[in-house]
């Protein structure tokens, strides 16, 4: 087992289909693509998946099938494909959990900053969460969206960050946005002493990614936020592998995954492989808010992006959505210190943005000398 | 509604959920990421969605709703975004149709060689379907795999393909299995007589893909298949903007979006999506195989893929599974001649494969000349 990639399914049989034979379809699907008697011997040995597991979990099953890292290669779309490519396509299979074996963790580059690179980068040395506010809405002008950086800034939050359908759109254009909100955020630091960082949205066709990338550079910004399913596992993996910011992970397009009996574990997909492909944090959608995670699955999307993964450092889980100053406290507790709130819809609320968004560090400051 | 992208969504409603208010939630979402008192009120008439139909469709609703094109800005991943980004994460929202406005009509490659121009690289001027067989299974050396491809192309099949798994695996390097295979189909054809063409599978990192893709023309190909979702789509529409190459395009990892209540309608994605981007053929799982796609899923994908879509070029259905010598008349009388037929098991599963896809050629040809 020592080179070979370990996926646990969660299956989900029709009426008449046996569990064993699912779990033979998936071993021969994600590999040969044939029936067993149509594969040559030594293939069906060294290629195809093997069953390690097979048991019942209440009315389901739990199989566990391994395959070859060789059937990889050292590329990541082949990784995605062997996963979930072609059984994306048949129903009642869910992957619960990916034993990533020596090979695939040391080719994904993980976290370039981690937990504790992105603190340094935002001057939080006590242990306490960090605060990032998302700035919006899509529609106001280079200029407006400054202007509420400065504010945040002011305010003490660690991160601002875009929206995530801030893109290149008239209104905001990305080389201005970007140029005035960190230019914003600059000023403010100087002013008030504070360490505040700005990361944009780092979107585009792939020729303009580049471009973008540098400009964010060039403008002093030292991380940003991107959408990997919506740019492609492997861009991002690129960015990564060729940019020192620090990436934040945004979770579009990623809930076609997370069907009960369907699809991916949230906590392997927003945990385990953004983790790898380089995300230093990744935002998914809080309990409670207007998505369809669970408590259960935000606990373990946290314990995911900050546990043991190869050599590769831990990442913050960044939960956004339901998060405001009478519950920070209350979320600190049950998320501890290696979190950073997510703050958008209970700060714009509020009147003051400024005032709103210092209450928030306030709170966040007692809870941290209350000695959570 | 001149430049507005028009979304027609099915609504499953939980209980007490209100449509109208699960609709004013979509529009909100997909474009200011606020509640509706929270934005400025030119921001919400500039930007959020706006509803234009809401209506009941038996225990369903089906809500339509207009984004002015302006959010989109130029770029494909926020158009991607701006359709299924946040929503993904939102229970009982499923898109059954897209209006596409000329703008991002235009700024779309489509396919570049179309169903003629894939007929006219493959010599076939009858009308009749093309066939297209897949060579597996991965494990099998380039050499071995270019001795099926020999066999095929004597065969007189139309197009060769790899199967999606092929990647870059030490069995077959890309390298060597493409120029192998390549080398393999040319000869035949030049002691045929024969045009089969071999399209090999396009994957890898994101720093290699245009190397391959290099590698690919200097071997002499006509076109390559690969994974939209599993590269990235603007990976896959930056590659139909810089080759002349054909595309086919595979739906690895799309699966997810075809839940019954959930994602995006096949026809939509695989169809629509996939050939804006520049697939001149699409594969899917043809009904009666291993997969999910029903009989109406089937015809819708074909129907949008040849249908009018501003002035790009039809795109060829490409469906596979469930197709043998015994039905291929069947199926062509349902599909009708401007369609690839995709053949892998049933051509395996013979002992003779030369002489399995001979038949299956014949069949082919007898159906045509007996005039279907």
């Amino acid at each position: 087992m020592s080179d070979r990639l370990a996926i646990t399914y969660r299956l989900t049989c029709s009426p008449g289909e046996a569990p064993e034979e699912k779990a033979r379809g998936i071993a021969l699907e994600q590999t040969v693509e044939l029936p067993a008697d149509c594969v040559p011997a030594e293939v069906l040995e060294s290629v195809v998946g093997r069953i390690e597991s097979l048991e019942a979990d209440g009315d389901r099953h739990l199989a566990r099938i391994s395959y070859p890292a060789e059937a990889i290669g050292a590329e990541l779309p082949q990784l995605v494909n062997l996963v979930f490519g072609n059984i994306s396509m048949k129903a009642g299979i869910r992957i619960e959990e990916i034993g990533w074996p020596p090979s695939v963790l040391e080719s994904l580059p993980g976290p370039g900053h981690g937990i504790d690179g992105l603190r340094r980068l935002c001057g939080v040395s006590e242990s306490r969460p960090l605060l990032c506010a998302a700035l919006k809405p899509l529609g106001l002008t280079g200029g407006e969206l400054a202007d509420l950086c400065r504010e945040l800034a002011l305010a003490g939050v660690d991160i601002v960050k875009d929206d995530h359908s801030l893109a290149d759109q008239s209104w905001a254009p990305f080389d201005e946005r970007v140029t005035l909100c960190q230019h914003a955020v600059a000023e403010a630091n100087r002013e008030s002493g504070g360490s505040t960082l700005y990361f944009p949205n780092l979107t585009g066709e792939l020729g303009d990614i580049r471009g973008r990338l540098d400009l964010i550079r060039r403008a002093g910004c030292r991380g940003v936020m991107l959408s990997p399913m919506v740019l492609g596992l492997q861009v991002v993996r690129a960015l990564a592998d060729m940019s020192e910011l620090a990436i934040v992970g945004h979770p579009a397009l990623t809930g076609s995954f997370f069907a009960p009996d369907h699809g991916i574990a949230p906590e392997v997909l927003l945990g385990d492989v953004f983790r790898l492909i380089g995300c230093d944090g990744v935002v998914y959608p809080n309990v409670g808010g207007r998505f369809v995670l669970d408590r259960r699955d935000c606990l373990a999307i946290n314990q995911r992006l900050r546990g043991p993964l190869g050599d590769h450092r831990p990442a913050f889980p960044v939960p956004g959505g339901g998060i405001d100053t009478a519950r920070i406290g209350e979320w600190t507790e049950r998320y501890g210190p290696e979190t950073i709130f997510l703050i958008g819809t209970s700060l714009y609320r509020q009147a003051d943005l400024g005032a709103a968004a210092r209450a928030l560090v306030a709170a966040l400051g007692r809870k941290v000398r209350n000695g959570s």
